[in-house]
């Protein structure tokens, strides 16, 4: 079995325990053997499939009214893979998402740390420096770069953990968050794993 | 007795409790009576008034031990006017300062909210909607406006409220922020309290 998530410039495949990430413009989907369970914001893609009967659009298996009809499909899969927790999926958006006894309820969406750098760097010439990821966040800052770097992410930071459940990072600033949510777990592959329990539990199959 | 805030497209001038605020293209400095104090972060205005003996640069009067050299001229204006509280001054950048008997303890940037919608649109037209001003900040979003809302304001409110001290609002968005900081003090006109604070201690007259 093959879990698949499809986005508008990638392809991250999944297969045995091992994640293979390709260009989705150099992907044939054709040359994929076996049953694919995929999860795609990528419409052009979904037309290319559309009469693959192997590949399984896992957004049918999603009990929709326990989230919301604009919530993201990959934030939906992370929320899946947890019964009780805050999810933080931090790519170019950071989306945190609160799930307490296997029902979702609700979250929020930050900017991603590059997408933060990008947006200070266009007020001001001033305000385009580099985060300083070894900052102490506890602290008020006195410099530029600790300043945004603080301005940015104590707040964020703060805010995750005054939510008082278990932390779940993923998303390709997981390991970068970390350094500041200590004792939260790191499972880069959490998508697949919500992906999986979706399958398995076959709400609607 | 004129106060004078030069920004880059602005001139925001104070006098005897009236402000007003021109484009700094149109305004003739030659034109102004009087002894005026200002500040400044425009080198080309500050190039066409060097030879005005009635223009006062409050630069010169700042003890900037107290702060740090790439801090903006602005924000230390309106530390000076506080002897004990945070003031957030929300314009283009949302900056937070802390002052603690007088003395600067540092502070941190945010995004302004405008910044902070444009760099959400960036990232996704899914992302591009206006904020909700009204929403509750205190529970987790099920819909994308709310989303970004609380993702945006939830934490920097949270984070500001936490620094247990009394809250000054400034700047343009003040008022909006004051919605969500009901125990704030909105105060329009800090920097000027702050620049005439300054002259009347005449640190280095």
């Amino acid at each position: 079995m093959i879990y698949c998530d499809i986005g508008n410039t990638s392809v991250d495949l999944f297969c045995e325990g091992n994640r293979t990430k390709l260009s989705v413009d150099l992907f044939d989907p054709a040359a994929l053997q076996g049953e694919i369970y995929f999860v795609s914001v990528n419409g052009v893609f979904n037309e290319r499939i559309k009469t693959f009967s192997h590949w399984h659009d896992l957004r049918e298996l999603i009990d929709w009214k326990k989230y919301y009809p604009t919530m993201g499909i990959d934030r939906i899969m992370v929320c899946e893979a947890i019964e009780e927790g805050v999810i933080v999926d931090a790519g170019s958006a950071i989306t945190v998402d609160v799930m307490s006894g296997g029902v979702y309820q609700g979250g929020f969406i930050a900017l991603g740390v590059r997408a933060a750098q990008e947006a200070y760097a266009r007020l001001s010439p001033a305000l385009d420096v580099s985060f300083n990821f070894e900052v102490d966040l506890t602290i008020m800052a006195k410099n530029t770069p600790d300043a945004l770097t603080v301005g940015f992410l104590a707040p964020l930071i703060h805010k995750i953990e005054s939510l008082g459940k278990p932390i779940y990072l993923t998303g390709g600033d997981a390991r970068l968050l970390s350094c500041f949510l200590t004792e939260a777990i790191v499972e880069e592959d959490l998508i697949f794993r919500g992906m999986k329990k979706l399958i398995e539990k076959g709400v609607k199959c």
